[in-house]
């Protein structure tokens, strides 16, 4: 592909059309800069209230940011164009909570009583930090955030229970706090840190193996924050088992025409 | 009732007590003060799906405080001892979107597919907003709050539709500054108003005539400050006609044991 501006330049339709078309497969991080991505689940109608529940009593790991009609493959609420058989650049199929394969679109698989879930994800509040000036040691070391599964429990609904997960950036002090100031405004993608300091206080032994993405630099001085992450929901797929659940794969997340800015809560 | 203590320092759970022993009928503005009361939304499984996505889809007149599990007539993360058949002065029972009776308790009608909701209430950014010096004319007047049904469409989900309704409270500019800043870090209780000013640019016609509760007075200066209701999910009921639903009785609140101060956002 022959892109002549910017890819974070290009519109959201831009790059869904790319996407619809087989022409990007690749991971969605930078892209369409100011507009929100989104994780993705999909299950079907019967575990549907189940999963509805178990996002409303865990809001700061998984914020709802839409659902669909069930069988509905459009999201009007998130834009007019979208496909959500087609407009991820890779999906990942679950049976029985257990990774079965990757595929590039839904167009086969499709049912007409699955329900989407777009979960707000945290491209759009570390948008909001580099925005202020903060560095973000995963984007600068271009890494995959590093994610850790804790000690704590979710509220369970239904099926669907398990640990939170969170993802982890190490800043001084005073931009912690500046960190926590700007993501208190954005509730809808993770909002403020849970934690930060001592890992042992989240049952988390070693910062430098993370369970899900990459380590990344501690500098002197700094200490790890941590925020509730989007991964979180998976854990609870696979203890549920549904017999069929489709997610986006890892950073491979669904964009949409909100602006970053019209989740700020204020 | 001989009650030793004023009744806004009694605890929540005293209050539950009272009420669950037939001991308080009346409305609960003004109880237990500093803690959460909700609206009460019960509908069978099969209509709580639709209905959750509902809530979602318009969290701002809706903002869900909890969701229980179906049958469950307690709710643990609303308080210990909460028992929902029980612990409301007054239910109102509606078949087919038609109000048919009020009733003291839910204990020969509860079923065990039932799904109870609780939702955020003006009571607790009113109070934030006394706490502030502000003055709440409805309060000051000893009326209900007046409530409009608007224009505006809220976001469908299966058969629940209808008018967003909006509740009014005038306040100088200055003033309604000042509330906008407070009721922003409440989201999960209506958060900032919608709109203020012209009423007509919500479709409503006369102030003095409020589709629900009780005109009050605007003073020279003043402007009307307009907030997503509470309400707004009785006209939902009210065009899904379910076969049957409880709420509870306006102004007849569910008290719960957690702290107006746990809902702000930061």
């Amino acid at each position: 592909m022959a892109l002549e501006i910017l890819p974070s330049a290009a519109s959201p339709s831009f790059w869904r059309q790319q996407i619809r078309d087989g022409h990007w497969r690749q991971h969605t991080s930078g892209l369409a800069e100011g507009y929100v991505q989104c994780n993705l689940v999909i299950l079907p109608t019967r575990y549907a209230f189940d999963f509805l529940r178990y996002c409303q009593r865990n809001a700061q790991a998984c914020p709802l940011i839409a659902v669909g009609e069930p069988g509905d493959y459009r999201m009007m609420s998130l834009a007019a164009d979208l496909d959500i058989r087609t407009d991820v650049p890779s999906y990942r199929l679950f049976r029985h909570g257990e990774l079965e394969t990757e595929v590039t679109d839904l167009l086969s698989l499709w049912q007409n009583d699955w329900v989407t879930f777009a979960i707000g994800c945290s491209f759009s509040f570390e948008q909001a930090l580099l925005a202020a000036g903060l560095e973000i040691r995963n984007i600068t070391e271009a890494k995959n955030v590093p994610m850790y599964v804790t000690n704590r429990k979710t509220e369970p609904a239904g099926p669907f229970e398990g640990p939170l997960v969170v993802s982890m950036r190490p800043m001084l002090p005073a931009d912690a706090i500046r960190a926590i100031q700007i993501c208190s405004r954005f509730p809808a993608v993770h909002g403020a840190p849970i934690h930060f300091g001592e890992p042992s206080a989240l049952g988390i032994g070693d910062l430098a193996r993370p369970d899900y993405g990459d380590a990344v630099t501690i500098k002197p001085g700094e200490v790890p924050v941590f925020w509730a992450c989007g991964v979180t929901p998976q854990q609870a797929i696979a203890r549920a088992r549904p017999d069929i659940c489709i997610t986006h794969s890892p950073g491979h997340m669904l964009i949409t025409d909100l602006l970053n800015q019209h989740m700020a809560a204020f």
